[in-house]
Order: C-alpha cells, then structure tokens, then sequence
C-alpha cells in the first residue's frame, strides 16, 4: 500500500470534474451551479390553455397559465395519487388535477379539494414542489435554485429588448445528446474552418465582394479567447490583402447557457451601417442527454435577410447529393453549418467519455470553458455567486459580438472593447463599399 | 445506534407494503396471493390452430388447443434447446417444438421426441412447466398456484353464466402500467364526479327525463365502502328532489382482478324493469407493468343500448376538440368516461411511487382495497386461504351492483341487502317512468 | 464449510463454460478465441468513398477506402475530441475526422493536424485503434488479435477462388441474436428432418426423378460427425431402395464462422457431373446478440439454377397461407428453409440461457462443437494456435461437403476421403440419369 502520488492525485481530480461537468440533476455538482441561473422553459407564445410537461435540468414539471394569465411551473405528479397534471384543468386561479380536482396556484399551494369535507383543512399542509417563472422577452423564464423565494433578477437577453428591428424567436430544436456538447463546440471558432469549410458555399452575388475569401491563413486560425464579467469570448483576427485591415469575428458565450455571434449577416449590403444582424440563442437544458435550443437573431432595415438558413434544414439534409451506398443516418450532410455541427456533436455521443480525449492547442477555448465551469462550480459549493450571476435590478445580459474589418490601429482584443451592436461602434463599409470607422 | 421507532418502523413496514403490492412475479408476496386465484388467459374463441404466446404474471407461456380440442398452457421454451414453442405445432394429442419435433401434453408430460432411437425412455423424465385450463363462459382460465394438480374450483362469473339476454365479451385492451392503477381508480367512485365530469356529455332525448343531473350535491360525494366476501362494494346514496327516494349507485370489486358495476344502460326505458345491463369485466395481468382488460356485458330485452361505448374509442379521441397547439399524447381526451380512465390511470407512471402520496377522506376505497390485499397476503404467506377463494363446487361468484333510485325506508347499506341483477329486487320504474319497487 | 463435491464442481465448470461461449467481448474467453481468426468486415463492392462504421465482436470501428485504394480499418472515435469518423472524409493517404480536420492512415497513425501550428509533434504521439485489412475473394477481411503487426495468413475459402463458374456473394442479413444460435443450428443436421419437413415443397418437374423422397427411414437421421483439421462435419448416410446405392449428405463447419454445404443444387441434370453447386457462406459476428450472413455459392455451367431461393425472402414470409388470427412476428413462416432457421433460432432468444437445456442424442453434433470451440478457448488461453490457424502461406481453406447417391462399397465416413468439389471425386449421374462414379 503506498500513497497516491500526487500526480495521480490531480489526474484523478481533472478525471472527477470531467465526469461531473456534464451533469444537470439536483444534487450533482455542476447540475447546483445551474440551479444558480436563470433558464428558459418555454416561449411565451405557447402557453395557452393547456399545461405543457416540460423536463427541466431532469426534473419533470408542468408549466401552465391560469385564467388570469399568470404562469406557474410545478411538479408534474399531482401530490393526491401521482395522476399527471400534463392532463390537469387551466382555472382562473391555478391548475386542478384531472383526476380528483385537487387545484393549485402557482407557488405550489393547494387551493381546493373538493371531494374533501367542507371544514377539512387537509390541503392547507399540501406543499408541492414549485419555481417561480419571469416571462420577459417572449420566454416563460425559471429559477430553480435554492433561492426561489427571492431569486436573483432575471438577466435580460440584451438582443431581445431591442426595438429597433425585427427579433424572431425559434423553438423546438431538440438534440438528443448532452449540451455541453453544444456549449464546447461553441467555445471552439477553430472548428469552424475544418467543418464548415468542408464544402464550399456559394455566396449570393451581391454579397461576393464582401466574401471573407480575401482572408490569407484560415488554419490554423488565429484565435484569442478572453474571460469576461458573463463568461467567455473568442476573438480571431485574421490579415486581409491590406495590411493595416483586419478581419475580426467574435463569438461570446455567457454562462451557462447563451451564445452569440454575428455572422453573414453582420454589416452587409446594402446600406454597411453598424446594423448588424446578430445571431444567438439560449440552450434549454432537458436532462442529462436532451436538450432544446432556442435561437433568436435581430434583423434592422437593411440587413441582408435572403437565402441565409435560420437553424436547421426541415429534411436534415446538406448540400451534398446523396449517395444511394450512403447508409449513415445523416446522409450528404455536408454544406449547412447548422446541420454540420449537429452531425458532429451527436456523434460524440450522448455523454461523451472525456476521459478518452487527446486536447490539443486548438482547444484552448474548450479548456477555458471547462475552466470557468469548474470555478462556477467551486463558487457554488463556497457559497458564492458564480460567474454572471448578477443582483443589480437592471440585470441586462449584454454580450459583445462582431464579425468585420476593423483598422489595425484600433484593434485592441480584450474583454472591454470590442464593439458590439449596441454601443454602436464599428461601422465597416459605406454604401461604395469603402471601409468607415466609427 | 438507537432502537428504531415504533413509529418509524410502523411506517417502514407500510412503505415497504407500498412496494410489495403492485408486484406480480413468482416469489413476490403479492405474485404468491395472486397465484391463489383464477386468471383468464384468452377468449376460447381466439384459441384455434396457432399456439399463442401468452404473458401471465410475468411468466412466458404459450397457450394452444390440442387436435381433440383440450386446452394446454405450458411454458413458451422448449425444454430441449429453447426454442419458442409460439412457433410449435398443434397436433392431434398436444404440441410439438417445431424444431426437432419434441411433442407436449397439457400436463407437460413429453409424448414424443422423433430423432431419439425409438426404446429410447429419455422422454419420460422430462417434466415441463404447465398450469392446469379450464374453459368457461367463453374464456380459457388458468390457476398458477401451488395446488395446480387439484386447484379449488373456478369461481364462474354470474353475468358469463347467464342465458337470459346477450352477452359481449371483448378482449384486448393492453395497459402499459401496473394493474393497481385500474383496480384503484375502480375502489375509488368518488374520481367520477370529477374526472368523468369533467365534459357535460349529451344524453340522448329519450333519456333525459331520467338523467342523473336530478341529483344535487354531487361533490363531495357520500360514499361508502363495504368488505364482502368477494371483495368489497362502494355505495353512493344520493339525495333527490323527493326525500324519501334516494338515488344509488354500486360498484363491486372481487378479489383481485374482477369489476363490475351498473352504469347509465340499467333500468331505462323502454320497459325500466329490473333488466338492468350490466358492465363488469377481469384483467389478466401480464406482468408488474402491463395489463389486458376484458370487459364484457349483459344486455337483456328492452335495455338501452344506442349511443353508448363500450370500452375505447378506436381513435381514442374525446369529444372535445382537438387544439393544434397540443402536443400531448392523448389529445382532447375529456369526454368519454374509458378514455378518461386511461389517460389518467397510465399518468400515474407505470409504478407508481405510492411514498410520494397524500392520501385523503376521498380515498377511503382505495384504502380498503389496500387493506385487502394485505390482508390476503398475510393470508396466503401464513398458509390460509385468501378472500374470494371457495371451495365450494357451485363457485359461481355473484356480486351485486345498483344504479337507480330506491325508496329511503328501504335502504340498507351493508353487505347483505343491495338489490342485484340476479335476485330481482329492486325495480325501478314502471313503462310510464313511474317509480316502481318490488 | 464443506469441499465442493466432485460433480457439483464439473456442474459448476460445464455451467461456467455455457455462459462463456457466447461471448465476443474483448477479454472475454471466447471473445479472445475468436480474435486469433480473421474476420469478414464487408463485401469490396461496397468500400467507396465513404466511411462505414461496423461494430465487429462488439468493438465500434469505421472502415474506410482511402484514395489510392488501400482500405483502413480503425476506431470509431476520433482521440482528440472523440466526434465519430463515421462522418470523416476520405483523404488520398487516409481519414480525415471532419470536426478539427486530424487525418489517420490505415494503421492508425496520426498524419495531419491542421490545426495545430506547423511545427507541433503532437500528432507523432497519436495512437489510434487499427486492425489490419487484407481484401480478398471480394470480402475485406480483419485480424483483430495480439497478432496485428504480423497476422497469420488469411484463410482463404476454396469456393470465392474458384474461376470455373459463377460466384455470387450476398452481404445484409443481420439477425438480432447470438452467432452460436446459428452455428449449433449448422452442427445439428437433424433438425431438417423436422424442422424442414414441416411442409412438403414443390420440387420442380425435371428434378422430380432425382428427389430425396426416395430415402427411407429419414427420422431418426442416421448421423455422425467427423472432426477435421478445420473444425468439424456432419455426414448422414441413408439407404435408398438400392442396397448398393447410398444417399449421402454432407455439411461442413469451419472454426469459427464458415459453413459449407451442398443442397439440392447438387449434381443434378441436366449433366449430372460433378459440378455441384455449393452453398456457404460465413459470419460477421457484430457483438454479443448481433451478427450478419454473407452468404455465397458457386454455379457452374449446367448447374440448376432455378426456382431456389438464395437466403430470405424479401418479405419473410413462408409458403404457408397466414391465417387472419395469426398474431406471431413471423406469420405463414413455414416451407422456406432459410426462413424456418431464422424463426427458430431467434426464437431462441438473444443469448438462451443454456442451463436450462436438456440435450439428447440428436444433439451429438452440438455437443462436438462446443467441445471444439471449448478446446480452442483452451488452447488460447494456452497460448497455442487453435484449431484451423494455418501459418502456411498458401492458407487456401478447403472443405468438402456432399449431397448426392454414392457406391455402399466406396463409402468410408472420416475426414479425409469425401468427395469434394475440390478433387473432382464423385460424380453421381450421368446424362441419362444413370448413376456414374468417378
């Protein structure tokens, strides 16, 4: 018998944390630290007069909207006999149970039993199970941690308060594998150049002069990634034929469960403004191996909008013809970067075993991530807040992205300034096309 | 370390009962009750030239009939190399593995190995699993328990015996959750004022003058629970416009697989004789987590027979319209009574976690129930017979069930006096809807 | 405590033995017998210019065809970020994973990371899973053993050499349960006599003079099994009303996954030489409860060719009229051999629980396999090549097998003197139908 060496000490501990990153339950040590944030349940648009099950980080809920119009997430076994409330009653003030009319309001109090004697006061010990919901932004938001009396505010998505152009929000893509999964393959821009390059994409013709094909040294891309106050970005700038030009882009992803970038779309014709399309969207976790993704982008006047796909192709199918000797379940699936990372994050796995990995210098993002993960992690075991958790009562979650040329004299990478679409720096083109700074 | 609680241990042993009771298996407490009883296997006329597999307490068995027309069940596996006697052949004296033509009797006994040299006495030890059938009222029924060489009579269901009207048998309905979950919701009477009244159903016009809806006070319901020697009844006396004509309705549960009750087909026009219909039927269980219900009828001349379902829907759809935002598995399920049962029934999880309910006043018949199946395991492990269990050669197991109006000065709740199908007490009304008592 | 008795012991170690022989498993017994064997991975024809993954005794591997030609065969998951090279890219020097672009050539060696910065040795670190491919007859073929660097020589099958007829090879019938189902199902000659006979086939009119029903006395079948150098042989010899002329019949079983036999196809008219069409074929053993037939025959001019079904009809049904009430998987599934195999076998179960079997003296050709498959479990444990590794060059597997009428007096049953279709010995009729001996 002899003592575990160091080494093999700290590996077994990089070896634990690997294990338990992907874990989303009650109890498990990260599935605490996201019990610390906001997460949406659904978009308020679907909420009508019906409850809907709704898995949550692995606990089965029910989320419903009275007759007065207040929603309310509760335990989806009725505490009576188990029946499920999916089947229960919208009232005017909560939501009865199908099977023996046991009603309850949104904070989980049993407000009638009416098989039950007049005088009984049975149902005022009935506690079930409970969390608040904040609609905001057309999303029906929860708190599930240990604070839902008074939970921290609800971080704002910047993008979705924006009036000044057309927000769409989309639902109903749900994965079938963990969404870390997602999150890493987000942490990690280098990927893009190998798996969204694979197939070359033909550009509308209008855009062809802003093509990022003057870019010299796609790979290995240049990349940065910088720690910020809501969680991450990746900044890569790359040399264009002019050498006091640089191509920027930049993606973000706020903890645990926002990303964002801005591509394409970003600066384009026909007007070159700072109006620049963003993409993002938020990740709602189902358990374990599920999740949903809920996407939104911001189009203003003068965006190009046409032939860019928003999330995945209706058949799952690429660009690519497909072969009839093709028996993978995705077939020519190449050519769409939606369905190209779905291809590939799936088949990691449904809960990749970490363990088996060989990380190389391209996963810096991927290892800063699991970084922040970890520290989160840690803050919440300590008591503390984890990173992005905020108590101000403006609670705005604004992220920088961008995607452009910018002057190399200006460009300075770091968590501060990049410019992002809602301070308005950074014009790129004017309507010749020309590079304009703002 | 403390001495347990008595209290402690008092619940524990409750809870541990909780996890005992929806078990089915061979060697489970309550797989041992339920092997103390009679269980159907198949309708007798679904049993011709194919063997077929049958699953029955959780044991694979094939049931076949013979060439001379002698019912066998026996275990589905061949006892020589395993193969699926599902795919055996009938023949004249048993069933032979199609596989190397080992042939079986109803008793297991092995009659024939055709590859073995013919002094060969290799087939005289072979002793495979069989369990004893009898035929009756147009079903094939098995006994499993220890005394299957001499098994105490099939107790025959009074409506099967009956020659004085129709009788439909129908087969097929498969549960995917454990039995209790039926046998609960039917020892509990009082979930049909809400579940079942969830949807105002159309009665049809010749019906109207009769409806129930002349009773007030629906809920709560004033029910009683009565042990019998079947099993147990539950009575509802329900106050009418007139105070001395009460309205009764009784559902009977015998011991552990048979319902019965009268419901909207008893004492209506045209004659409102005794001549109620009556609905009942048995469930065989498959195994811990999937169930067959048979339901069957007695519809005598003169019973009201249009516009009412007997089991579900083909579709099973409700009368409510389906809304295109619903995303459940039953979609505008309200509205039919044996789709509402279902739909919540199968809600409750295929086992449920009873730990997890709070029981209440209204669910004194589940309680009862419970207590009998306790008592009835108690019964069987201390080597005594459970209840429902004669051994008497009549065994006809007649139970009572009432649905109509009845005068105050002749009510009696108890288990001797209710009026049934088969004494004749009680008639209702006369041809002109004039209330009538024998 | 007492010593555990001699018998019990020997139980204990046959029952031990049952358990292990199934397996596949790496680590496994039988898992690490099967890997001193080469395997079929798939048919050449279908290695083109996309990755296929293949599980192979319940390893996840892709095997691919890289552009100069040379087939690969490595793990599934790529070792850096585990993303499936299901979905990698054939490259001209080997597999590029499509999420970060790393490319491995067909022993498994790392080539490219593009990545990383140019002057990175990481990749010389790599060590990914391969097994060496050697293509041959039209079947890529794999050596998953200790030996990998320097693998015994490829066994190659007589028939997939020969030039003097047409061979056809057929790949995709994958059953759902254990490889040893079918192969004890190929030990066991007998059970056609039953199983086969359940329905009396059609011969086609010219074959009618040459038919099998001139054999008396089929059951029992007088059987014996012969072990060879490659494994083992049936041989069934049966008087036909010539006392000088002997019906004989011959399959033959080469260690682990060949089978050989020669059917109805067999030296019929219209020339009646010895130009027997063989039939044959061998197994892709995909895991434990998995694996797939390839199957193939060999047609030389004049053979009969048809009316017989090679392998399973499309529709896998029998020639049996179905039966309305016939509620089986496989419905009307009697008159087609290899139909008849499939449903029993799979019936069965994934892996039978042998103990519960009763063996009888039909089974004396299963009870020789396993006695060989035993010993050959043995001797790797043993570190000694088992039965049928040949570390000859020439490695040509010949087997004979014979279905055909044959002097008393030339008839000798042992394993080295049956005709074959190799040595030309045994030519059975000539033009006119007469019986001819070579």
């Amino acid at each position: 018998m002899t003592e575990p060496e160091t080494e093999n000490a700290g590996q077994s501990a990089y070896q634990r944390l690997l294990d338990e990153l992907p874990r989303t339950g009650l109890g498990t040590r990260a599935g605490e630290m996201l019990r610390r944030y906001w997460h949406p349940v659904c978009l308020s648009a679907n909420l009508k007069d019906i409850p809907i099950a709704v898995r949550m980080l692995g606990e089965d809920l029910v989320i419903f909207r009275d007759g007065k119009g207040t929603p309310g997430l509760v335990g989806i076994r009725c505490p009576h006999r188990l029946a499920s409330l999916e089947y229960g009653q919208v009232r005017e003030d909560g939501l009865m149970c199908s099977y023996h009319g046991w009603r309850f309001n949104a904070r989980g109090r049993c407000i009638d039993q009416p098989l039950e004697p007049r005088e009984s006061a049975l149902k005022n010990n009935i506690r079930h199970l409970w969390y608040p919901v904040e609609e905001w932004g057309g999303v029906a938001w929860t708190y599930m941690g240990p604070e839902k009396e008074n939970p921290p505010p609800l971080p704002k998505i910047d993008v979705l308060a924006r009036t000044d152009g057309v927000v769409k929000l989309v639902d109903g893509d749900v994965r079938n594998y963990n969404y870390l999964n997602w999150m890493e393959n987000f942490a990690d821009m280098a990927h893009a150049t190998i798996l969204h390059g694979l197939v070359v994409r033909d550009l509308p013709d209008e855009l062809k002069p802003y093509s990022d094909t003057s870019i010299k040294n796609w790979t290995p891309l240049p990349v940065d990634h910088v720690e910020t106050d809501y969680g991450m970005k990746t900044v890569s700038v790359l040399d264009t034929g002019d050498p006091e030009i640089k191509f920027v882009n930049t993606w973000a992803l706020a903890m645990p469960i926002h990303w964002r970038f801005s591509g394409l779309r970003s600066g384009f014709p026909p007007d070159f403004t700072d109006e620049r399309q963003e993409g993002g969207g938020m990740i709602r976790i189902i358990d374990d191996t599920h999740f949903e993704l809920i996407r939104y982008s911001l189009t203003r006047k003068g965006n190009f909008t046409g032939g860019w796909l928003f999330g995945l192709p209706a058949n799952l199918k690429g660009t690519v013809e497909e072969r009839t000797y093709d028996k993978r379940r995705y077939k020519g699936w190449e050519g769409l970067p939606a369905l190209e990372d779905l291809v590939l994050q799936e088949s990691q796995g449904a809960i990749p075993d970490r363990k088996l990995e060989h990380l190389a210098s391209s996963d810096r993002g991927v290892i800063m991530m699991r970084r922040l993960w970890h520290q989160a992690m840690e803050d919440v075991a300590a008591g503390r807040d984890p990173k992005g958790v905020s108590r101000q009562a403006n609670g705005m979650l604004e992220v920088d992205t961008f995607h452009g040329h910018i002057k190399a004299s200006e460009l300075k990478v770091g968590p501060e300034n990049m410019p992002s679409s809602i301070d308005g720096g950074g014009l790129i083109r004017d309507k010749n096309g020309d590079l304009v700074f703002s």
